[in-house]
């Protein structure tokens, strides 16, 4: 049994879309239980449309919900302890969930889970990973915005991080790793990237293989298994991709209802279409993992639908179900292990 | 007449792509008349085929051609004087050109420009501009990878000689700016986009409107005629948008070519998919422009044919017409006489 804290009050619709959602990703997955956090009221309609949902899970009325406006320090002095999305995190703490999910806003949410859960030992800052559709698959990317302007040693953490993740998510024994950085040779800056890639480099780690730098048209393509980068530029990539797959589809639609043999050609190749929609609907491919916290956090995208809901709770029980933490503190203790020296009698 | 000096042998396919592309674009615009440098034996059999191009052009042989891997150091070395790119951009700088055109090697490129045109008086560092295709037209996209990790000086000038060119190029009067950032409220770090915000609200611009703060899916929308950003993420943003235009374009080749019905509906709606392919073919918006130099030099997609080409020396023809270099000046004065009180014993 996977057991699933669920902030129902999150994103920009909240239960009427949270449980929905909740419920076909136990239709799909028999063996998560909940356990919900929200308001009473709010939530009760709702959840009666759902009775096997209902019996899988136990709910607690909360206080308050955090705002998708609210900022995250205001969001942590009025929510700590009261809200649905602090008490989410919580129960992770208590052990009471394997995994939070919550739909809420992500800079609130992160303060929280900070809070709440602490970073792991020898983790610095945390870092939200996604999980990026490329032409051979799926590859994480992160971090795509809980930190900015990391350093080399961070950038490594976020290596190391991001190939437990792989191999949690893609049963694949040892990821590939990439670099973000632009293709000009010799520019000036960015030291911490060319550092990263020198530990990285001389690191030689068994759960993972450097494959170098990668650029930004390499996400898409799916070069490596775990393209690393700092969350700047990670948000603006992920964004600018978001961004221009909704453009393209919409110079399709368009381009689709122009003509009456366009229209006519879209009956015939219907089927097709929707295939492609799949492949370019952003709630197929939901869930934002936050990384190096005692306890793992999944973000869902504020807009997104009860499918895409579904998507980032299966995305929280793939994670638990597949010991997701452990495998990032054996490889964290693992590199540390070989890089620092033993303290004590016997290292005299 | 506009008069454009052009590097024949920059790009992946030479002088057999690069004149064609020239031919194209004096189809387009006869009042262009081209200064050619090039190696004379690769040329001359392209050449003969464009009777009236080479009419309408001088031909300059050149000693060697800068390859597409050298490294910038290394081309500067040896490519200096004598090179078929250094001599395009040295005809701006002597007045034999209005605008150098080259899909030459990006890092050699600008390396020569910068040695041989020089910064503009208040500019301390060149930025590359993309011109950006957007559900609305076309946005401007600076920089996209000349400098990485400006300050908020160099961002507030970026975005003065931005604005200049979307003037020049789209022929408005006050186009709106905007910074890339990450969304988050309250994070950490990137102070120096916070402090160009800052910079950009109290100065006050006549021929810029500050929009305030973009994110990466704004590019796509085109929220502002002009976007923001230092090279490093301006890089990523750009690579990362193309490599999902062909990510997608991929997804649709598959979906459409699977099922019979679907090869039966590609055919009935071709012209609407001729259509799709044009706003996503790279080569129909080609042209970096370097700006912040005395002279403007033009960068063409390595990969370019020769429509791609054509579309980059037609970049650079709009550029020349328009002035784009006397308004980057007028702007820059303007901003800092305002900005510097007077010096001298009127101050005293």
């Amino acid at each position: 049994m996977i057991r699933i804290s669920l902030d129902l009050m999150g994103g920009d619709f909240g239960p009427q879309v949270v449980i929905p959602g909740a419920a076909k990703a136990l239709d799909r997955h028999p063996d998560i239980s909940f356990v919900f956090y929200g308001l009473k009221e709010q939530c009760d309609p709702f959840l009666a449309k759902f009775p096997k949902l209902k019996e899988k899970s136990v709910f607690h009325d909360c206080e308050l919900a955090v705002s998708m406006e609210e900022k995250p320090s205001q969001a942590l002095r009025r929510g700590r302890y009261v809200s649905t999305m602090w008490r989410s995190i919580e129960a992770v703490k208590t052990g009471d969930a394997d995994v939070a999910v919550s739909a809420g806003n992500t800079g609130a949410l992160m303060a929280m889970a900070k809070f709440c859960l602490r970073t792991m030992a020898n983790i610095e800052r945390p870092a939200i990973a996604a999980i990026w559709p490329t032409l051979k698959g799926e590859s994480i990317v992160l971090d795509v915005g809980a930190t900015i302007g990391a350093d080399a040693q961070q950038l490594m953490d976020f290596a190391l991080m991001g190939g437990a993740m792989a191999r949690a998510l893609f049963e694949i024994e040892r990821p590939t790793i990439g670099l973000l950085n632009v293709g000009v040779e010799e520019v000036k800056g960015q030291e911490e990237v060319k550092e990263a890639g020198r530990l990285l480099r001389e690191a030689n780690i068994d759960s993972l293989e450097y494959s170098g730098f990668v650029e930004g048209n390499d996400l898409g393509k799916g070069t490596v298994d775990v393209v690393v980068t700092e969350g700047f530029s990670g948000n603006i990539a992920l964004k600018t991709a978001e961004g221009t797959a909704k453009q393209i589809a919409e110079y399709l639609r368009a381009a689709m209802s122009r003509t009456l043999l366009a229209r006519i050609g879209y009956l015939f190749a219907k089927s097709a279409f929707d295939m492609l929609r799949e492949k370019l609907d952003p709630s197929k491919v939901n869930g934002g993992v936050f990384l190096g916290l005692n306890g793992i956090v999944i973000k869902s995208h504020g807009g997104a639908n009860a499918e895409g809901i579904a998507a980032a709770i299966e995305v929280g029980y793939d994670m638990a179900k597949n010991g997701l933490n452990q495998k990032i503190e054996n490889d964290l203790k693992k590199y540390h292990a070989k890089r620092l020296p033993p303290i004590g009698p016997e290292a005299a």
